[in-house]
């Protein structure tokens, strides 16, 4: 006997029921406050109802993309919900790319509109000299930003609320391009099924509810921001948004809104806490604080649970490919009675809904404790890269997908992170971690920031080299830091060389130091160069 | 342009993912408690591997259904994830049916391969009989039960683990048979993205993480228990299972096995109140108990909070075409600060991924405070009913769950249920529900259980006619409570006959009153008889 019954009727998930939900729990409450507008839950239903239909005005068919360029506000968020909700592709570009870079991604994924606020008017314009825009959609309150272009506010205004589009489940809602520096743009595919199974393994693991406030200040163009802006949104609370990363700011939002959530990088971190406003602030309602993208310095984790006694620092990681976290380590193995379990340094184990594995390079499962790539599979998943067959094809091979970070699973099902597969130096054929030889340094008075990077070596292959940059007024003698690293961990891994600066090192789109950059130039006439 | 990359890649939500990522996380911990095994999360893995090699050894095909009929126990549990493990779709049935009943159910489901423990020997004996069946699995330790009967041990001796099958997403893991009085089994169709989106609403909601232990007591063959058990595990908790409810036995194990939720109808939180073993046990492990099947009188709440006093009672809403709850109300609603919100007699709100919403006759939307039929819909509502289209055109009509309860949403979404659309009792052109008439008799001292229905009335239709169980002890006077609900409510809804019972009324499968049951009687004769 066969299934006879046809799925016709069966619903999948969809970014619009995170909306209608959070309308019938929360009509009267803020779901999105930034320095223009606190809105509310019904007001975000209506205005995102009313801008999808402006933007099926503006000729947008379904699966087309809506590019959008712009610091962080609530009009980012509505856009981001309001695009899949008229059927469309949500596509937030990265602002500190250049021009050049930029149009490349418009050409690669075809989007006829592009939404920009004024900050950002001149780089659109330059832009769309460059690449065939239908219509430029001016975010920023009041008047287009340039003549021709259409006022976002008059969407709003002149359109009747739409029914959104009924896609749902595999439908592509969001790409988003990842900061790799290979040159070529790499769209990720996010559906609506990913973004929503993101969020199932996320609210519960940070703890959302509808009286959640999460701070956003990293970039909404990444997942940093995005992972946690949406996850809070499916539990139906509140996002206070600012522009961009800025310290001061930071502190004094968590303050007035009563922020119970905030995500960021260790740098981040470090710029909070080293702010004068830091131990002036009420910072008591802070509940969580997940963090990512780069290990966190013990010392620094110290310190910050001493000024946030409240938070629990939930040591997260996850990636473009993946939607949002997928392993998160829980705040009790932190804590002192724990400490002898030996997990502090971990992040977390798999999130609800995901699975993680380790691979030799022969893409074999490897025994606990023995290092080799992560691979992680789930719902959450990416399908794959916008127009990238081949490259899709090599990233989720198997049905997995190759993170391209060396970590490993102890007995427990805890993850390790080891390094970035590209970060690791092999030198006269031993394997060097950077985060391991950067924990090191990092504990070495007067450092801000380092990174440990492999250059050109005739004889070894590649030698490890130290980026390092000194806090104000310290004076670092880069023989006695190599010394310190002697003292501490194997020779071979120790820095041969060290680079001091006086300004800080560049961060990439995540607010991660930008080692491939650090890298390029010792690389640039080699082959094949690890950048 | 098109989107060119296909989805080939993408993982889907599966059973399998539960298992494998209980057993990283959890390995040497326990999954599964019952009288006879302690089965660490390591072993549950091995075991549903080798079960399902020996159900493929056995001529099991993808889609085939196997089904199981038998009390509860681990190998229960492990029958319906070694099921889709396999690629098949477990079909537990329920043992309070006749045989004439469970042979319909085999017959309409196709299975082949049926599991029965001992205690369900004869009457599994009884159905082959009259059913086509290739093997009849013994499911009690030791020997088979019947000869010719296949151990399920050897099973999982002789077979060597199994990859999963591959199965996920809306490829079938499970049919429940509805235990609904109309004669005709409907089979609800479970598939794995159902039931993992079930699991994902209810993991936040019941509070559920890698150390809970739910107690399991409620039948298994129903979603009132399956849908703790399965998001438990997800959560990668334990279960301790007892085969049946047993009110000594609850209150033991929730002592002995430090259980920290376990899930009951009211009938049968009367039952665990009203037992002297209450108490003595210590019950201080219990933090949260989910109910539902039947409206708590507001006595009962008060009582039982007495006894568990850091237990949060969750009064929840679901049925078996949402796998699991789709609503829940967090205990805050209860405390004494929030008592003037008037939300403690609500069922709570659209759990994550659910939408709830209030339909009129016509199917329209109603406005808040309005009373009509409760429509659900999202990624855990069921695809339909095996083998029956048009039953699930019906039902899902407009990509909604029509659930035949009637109900309303106040304007934060809280959802009232109001009764069954069929309980509701029709009389002289005014709608008396059935429930309400039950609160204010369920208040007169002395009544231990009523049912109030509807019954044929040549001048109105139908008139209230009531059903009373007394204490023991108890002596009611039918009149004299006729007289405290004519006080107490309007003229028309009071009962104009009462029938005073010394046995307990009939349960359904659910542990609710069965009210069918108790209709047919006074309908046998009429046509289109509301049983």
């Amino acid at each position: 006997m066969m299934q006879t019954s046809a799925a016709t009727a069966s619903y999948r998930m969809s970014l619009a029921q995170i909306v209608r939900r959070g309308r019938q729990l929360r009509g009267d409450a803020p779901a999105l406050i930034d320095d223009d507008a606190t809105i509310s839950w019904a007001q975000f239903a209506d205005r995102i109802a009313r801008l999808a239909a402006g933007f099926r005005a503006l000729g947008l068919q379904d699966n087309d993309r809506v590019a959008m360029l712009s610091d962080n506000s609530a009009r980012f968020i509505e856009a981001c919900f309001a695009t899949p909700w008229a059927g469309g592709v949500f596509t937030p570009l990265n602002h500190r790319l250049s021009a050049e870079e930029i149009v490349a991604i418009l050409r690669d994924c075809g989007a006829r509109i592009l939404i920009a606020d004024a900050t950002f008017a001149h780089l659109a314009e330059a832009v769309a000299a460059d690449v065939a825009l239908d219509h430029i959609v001016s975010a920023t309150p009041g008047a287009p930003s340039r003549q021709g272009w259409t006022a976002y506010d008059s969407l709003i205004e002149q359109c009747a609320p739409a029914d959104d589009a009924g896609r749902c489940g595999d439908d592509l809602a969001a790409l988003f391009y990842t900061s790799g520096s290979t040159g070529q743009p790499k769209g990720v595919m996010h559906s609506h099924a990913n973004i929503l199974a993101a969020g199932f393994g996320v609210v519960p693991a940070y703890g959302l509810d509808e009286e959640s406030v999460a701070l956003i200040s990293g970039p909404l163009f990444h997942v940093g921001a995005m992972g946690l802006a949406i996850p809070t949104l499916m539990a139906a609370g509140a996002l206070s948004i600012l522009p961009r990363f800025d310290a001061a700011r930071v502190l004094e939002r968590i303050e007035t809104h009563h922020v119970t959530i905030t995500a960021g990088v260790p740098t981040m971190m470090r710029m909070l806490l080293e702010h004068p406003e830091c131990r002036r602030r009420d910072l008591s309602s802070l509940r969580r604080v997940p963090f990512g993208g780069a290990p966190m310095p013990p010392a620094l984790l110290a310190q910050l649970l001493d000024v946030m006694p409240k938070a629990r620092f939930l040591h997260s990681y996850g990636m473009t490919e993946t939607v949002s976290s997928c392993s998160s380590l829980p705040d009790v193995w932190l804590r002192p009675e724990r400490a002898t379990r030996g997990k502090a340094q971990s992040i977390g184990r798999a999130l609800l809904g995901v699975e993680i594995s380790i691979r030799d390079p022969q893409d074999n499962d490897v025994a606990a404790g023995v290092v080799g790539e992560i691979v992680v599979r789930g719902p959450c998943v990416t399908q794959g890269y916008w127009n990238k067959p081949a490259a899709t094809a090599q990233t989720l091979r198997g049905g997995w997908l190759h993170t391209g970070d060396l970590g490993r699973l102890d007995e427990d099902g805890f993850l390790y992170i080891v390094d970035r597969l590209k970060d690791m130096i092999i030198t006269g054929g031993e394997n060097v971690y950077s985060t391991e030889v950067e924990d090191v340094i990092y504990a070495y008075p007067g450092v801000s920031q380092c990174a440990v990077i492999g250059v050109p070596d005739a004889r070894w292959g590649e030698a490890v080299h130290a980026i390092v940059a000194a806090r104000d007024g310290a004076d670092i003698d880069p023989d006695a830091l190599i010394a310190h690293c002697r003292a501490r961990i194997a020779h071979y891994k120790c820095p041969r060389t060290i680079e001091m600066r006086r300004e800080p090192l560049p961060l990439s789109g995540a607010n991660k130091i930008n080692k491939p950059a650090l890298r390029a130039p010792f690389w640039k006439d080699r082959q094949g160069a690890l950048v």
